[in-house]
């Protein structure tokens, strides 16, 4: 694509939280132009680059020359790649070296990865002096439609994913959507289950579109541009009503509390399961729980497998190679997870497609006899 | 002094901070009734209760019947005392503290001790599920009257202290101003030092009763408990006007600059020199500093440094015991201090007593000649 037609094929979504607000621009080809814009918003700030080893072989010389080019002083800060990076270990070293390059308040730390990076980097600029300028450049399909909207930033604990973090609000977010070919076909099939996740939620107008479009989106161009911007717009409007999840912010926890217990059980190993995948398994299992609890017809629940099963995502924890935990544990997995209020299971079920709703008080047996009902012979 | 007496000498002040507002209550003896307190504003919620082992011989078996005695069931989680518990490693500590009792976002940290304690629980309970309810028991007259208003929690780093942390306001603060009868005189007197601040940013009246009053807040009794309300009164009407320090708020550090450089110059060793005192050293500082910039009368300044030395605060750099760096290296610890904005060396300064403000641009020649001028024979 040429410098002309990516210009005609960007979009901006604003994100609308009073003083907070702040704009994702998406496009192809936009790092290039990433100093400048990020100048304009921040004028004369200074800058700490967080990006893993994997991210700055593809991408750092490209916004290094783009920071050069607009006058934006910057350090780089590199962790590893993989989520084992979102540790207090990592968190230190990157609060220290955004220290030792002495920045400001005023100053700005760039993400420029994907979600690991984003939650990391995110949680960093949040605590140091009390909160620092953030700028996202999210690299992978799940970090532009989910992590760069929102807020949240953090850290795993042994004791359960993103259990220690803040909210912290970007002041820009640039979305290369040409960014997105140096993934893995894997990689951009995991994002693509949290795209679908938006139609699922409350638009099951955009989930018949993605249906149609799908190959589209995955060989790029203005469908992808387009699926991004409206998941991002989707999640704005979600975050904008219930900016700290005291309520329907929850919904964008679709298929993630079966999700996470099953990262839990995987023990967070990539090679057997990554984040969007288990949220995939994790939306038909919604679906299918809603269907048995008779609150959705046994259709969507097949229409949502067979979406996701014919763009190779994962949709059974039978499709996850090795050994498992049994029920029992599973049970205990969910029963940790954050969203649990007051001992009460808490999940995302739906009445069916771009139908969900939070579930409260869903009894922890139903659950189990589901779970037993799904084991993997 | 008996229960109804208490109870006639106790006072409320409010800090207004729209949904995040909170009561500050105060007076002697309260600390018995801190668990129904605690239920009525957070009704159900289990407890984890901060303290430093110190404190913990004091007071923990007072809070632990209270807190039983009103059905509110909690875990203890005991940091050493002193300045080097906020640290990652600390952090890290209470934060899986509060996890591994199954906290969740409705339930409670409690910080039962002075402002190390309060900044290290503060900062745990503000990123463990991005952000969980927390009270205040400061034990500290310093921790009372400062640490206890405007939401500030953090721990040190090796480029400076108070670099890392949020802003996370409590739910509920209880000034028990009893327990001060446990601090040793040079404790008290340290948290008096920012008693008298409060007078010198914008109240020559408070300032003006201190001086006649001081040997009765030092008794114990109705002054007490008055100066204790003044002060939280002073900090809320600046932090209520002020929440993130975006400006105002900065008052708040007259004699910090200066007080923060001694600090680091004394390797945080209390037995040289604590927060208060290197505060009561900075204050008379800044009214020289004033002076000698003829922005304030040198007749004020020694006003100041007469009732500072008064009480038995400590208000030049040659009180301190042992060797100091250079007046070089002092300014570049004011440098790295992060009310720097922009490479500027911002101070608070001075018209006269109760008439402070925020001077930035002050020229570091002039700060250098001023330590050089102070330096001790």
């Amino acid at each position: 694509m040429n410098e002309q037609a990516a210009a005609g094929n960007q979009t901006t979504v604003k994100v609308g939280l009073g003083e907070r607000s702040y704009d994702i621009v998406i496009g192809p080809g936009i790092l290039r132009d990433a100093g400048n814009r990020l100048a304009r918003v921040l004028p004369g700030a200074r800058a700490a680059v967080v990006t893993d080893e994997t991210v700055a072989g593809f991408h750092l010389d490209t916004l290094k020359t783009a920071l050069d080019n607009a006058g934006v002083g910057h350090e780089v800060i590199t962790v590893p790649p993989g989520e084992k990076s979102k540790s207090f270990e990592h968190l230190q070293e990157v609060v220290d070296g955004i220290l030792a390059a002495r920045l400001e308040r005023a100053d700005v730390v760039i993400a420029l990865g994907g979600g690991v990076v984003g939650d990391l980097a995110g949680f960093a600029s949040g605590i140091v002096r009390r909160g620092m300028n953030f700028v996202q450049i999210p690299t992978s399909l799940l970090a532009q439609v989910d992590s760069s909207v929102g807020g949240k930033t953090g850290i795993n604990s042994t004791h359960g994913k993103n259990l220690i973090g803040v909210f912290h609000q970007p002041k820009l977010v640039i979305a290369d959507s040409a960014l997105l070919d140096t993934l893995t076909p894997r990689e951009f099939r995991a994002g693509y289950a949290e795209v679908a996740k938006y139609g699922l939620i409350n638009q099951p107008d955009f989930f018949g579109w993605l249906e149609k479009s799908w190959e589209d989106i995955f060989a790029g161009g203005p469908a992808r541009v387009e699926a991004i911007a409206r998941s991002c717009q989707s999640k704005a409007d979600i975050v904008e009503r219930d900016e700290r999840e005291s309520g329907e912010r929850a919904l964008l926890n679709l298929g993630h509390t079966f999700g996470h217990a099953l990262e839990t059980a995987t023990g967070y190993d990539s090679k057997r399961l990554v984040h969007g995948e288990a949220v995939s398994i994790g939306m038909v299992m919604a679906h299918r729980f809603s269907a048995r609890m008779n609150l959705a017809s046994v259709d969507d629940a097949q229409r949502v497998e067979a979406h996701l099963r014919e763009v190779g995502l994962p949709t059974r924890v039978s499709d996850i190679r090795g050994e498992l935990p049994d029920e029992e544990t599973l049970l205990s997995y969910i029963a940790q997870d954050k969203k649990v209020s007051r001992g009460a299971l808490t999940f995302i079920l739906t009445n069916g497609i771009g139908r969900s709703f939070i579930a409260r008080d869903v009894p922890a047996s139903e659950v189990l006899s589901f779970l037993r009902e799904n084991r993997p012979q």
